[in-house]
């Protein structure tokens, strides 16, 4: 593993990714400050008091100055606003990098917005629970996980290194890939399931206005599947919008599937019922875990 | 709690629910013996081994000869073609039941089935994990869970008063409803959160194959929102096709929500996207756990 040390790190968004980066990089000894910046000044003393970061501050362009390593860990809409403000800012030979689950729209907008010598590589921690804010921040999110780093032909090598090496401190194996390619990937493995555990929740919802008592009989097989609909509506409200083709692709993949299975349900089918669940099983009981 | 106690009981299908139950029932020294009756003779010897039941048998007839309670644990769809089986067989005053996901259809065709001086009580716990057969069935099963049984004009009360004490020592709080309302509640909260698990996993598993290495890259999320997935194909077939009309009725609403935010999506919403979430992440976070 390479040896990688910073001076200063600052991360804007002090939630769940940033804070549990933090955490993993000051355990791991890679840098000396972590300067946390976020708009919540509630969330950022939380974060101090909990030793996630040494300082912050709510004001974006003082709390990028003179850092080496900067990691943007706001929701996806918000990253190129926020990197437009601190781009001036920037210390010469910065590296920025990003944790959205968003890359495609991500990197073409930020890209253009990078000063001569500050280098920026997109990436995207496949790791993270359905809590947020920095009390949910952790040691060991990373560990054991993917992350996915998105290059393009102007992403500076030496960079690229450098952000590769971050995440491998902090437990992940980092895998390198096209920023179109990660987006259809992330819209059929995490995007579509939660915007159909959120529709499924206000389906459930619908019929408990209409029908009375249901939800007091959902047992652990629906709390399961409908955790993920505790996720920050903010920060999925963007990521839908910012993956909307891919996002809108899945669902009517999904939406055909559902059709399908409807089908056969309405003609009693059986077999082809039968046929349609047994391979889902198959191919869920292959997945680890 | 009510003191219940049957010189012999017979478990008609030994699996996650029949084999939980017979456990405890022993337990609590409800039972002198236990009959395990079931088609796979490899599943028969397994629970005999894990001292779920005290003998067994792969006729029905057999099985439940002499026995003062019989509980059938078998897919919704075979559970009326068992008990015409065995009804010719049933002993005098025996009490038996079902713990079928599906009520209306259940009780509606087993109930003309009954011989005089034998009693059914339509019944479902509303408990249960992805795992099936003996192996996976344990005590605490329907500890705290909720059980509904679905009696009819038709029902012996005394009956229904041994089989609620029955749950009762199980653990469970028993709830009496009406077998329609219980089938259009679980359709809510179980039927359709299967349906969508198990097409959702076939959406990705499509994607896979068009796309290459998609899931792989599935974190906790996926793995916890498509556990559900790993369920007894067989089982899910049988209770789709038998409570068809509220599976389909929650496909429709469902699909009219997905359409919704699919649209909202197209519009680049953000404010709708953002409502919709937030009232699924608030009806969600009220649940316990």
């Amino acid at each position: 593993m390479k040896k990688i040390h910073f001076n200063k790190i600052t991360i804007i968004g002090v939630g769940l990714i940033g804070g549990s980066l933090a955490i993993s990089l000051k355990e791991a000894g890679a840098c000396a400050t972590v300067v946390g910046v976020g708009r919540g000044v509630e969330n950022l003393k939380t974060a101090k008091r909990l030793g996630i970061i040494d300082s912050y501050t709510t004001d974006v362009k003082e709390g990028v100055k003179d850092s080496d390593f900067v990691v943007v860990g706001v929701p996806v809409l918000s990253i190129a606003k926020v990197i437009k403000t601190a781009a001036p800012y920037f210390k010469k030979g910065a590296i920025v990098t990003d944790v959205g689950s968003v890359k495609e729209a991500v990197v073409r907008d930020v890209e253009p917005l990078m000063p001569d010598s500050v280098f920026f590589v997109g990436g995207h921690p496949i790791a993270g629970t359905e809590h947020s804010g920095a009390e949910a921040a952790f040691s060991g999110l990373f560990k054991d996980r993917r992350c996915i780093l998105t290059p393009t032909s102007n992403t500076d090598n030496n960079a690229l290194e450098k952000v590769k090496a971050m995440w491998e401190l902090a437990g992940s194996e980092v895998v390198i890939m096209d920023a179109k390619a990660h987006d259809v990937i992330l819209a059929s493995v995490s995007h579509l399931p939660h915007v159909i555990a959120y529709s499924l929740v206000n389906t459930v919802a619908d019929m408990e206005q209409k029908a009375g008592d249901v939800l007091k009989y959902s047992a652990g097989g629906f709390k399961d599947f409908t955790r993920i609909a505790s996720s920050s509506p903010e920060m999925w409200r963007d990521i839908c919008l910012m993956n909307k083709d891919a996002v809108l692709r899945l669902l009517d993949e999904f939406q055909k599937r559902l059709d399908e299975i409807k089908g056969h349900i309405k003609d009693g089918n059986a077999e082809l019922v039968q046929k349609d669940f047994e391979r889902a099983k198959r191919v869920r009981d292959s997945l680890k875990r």
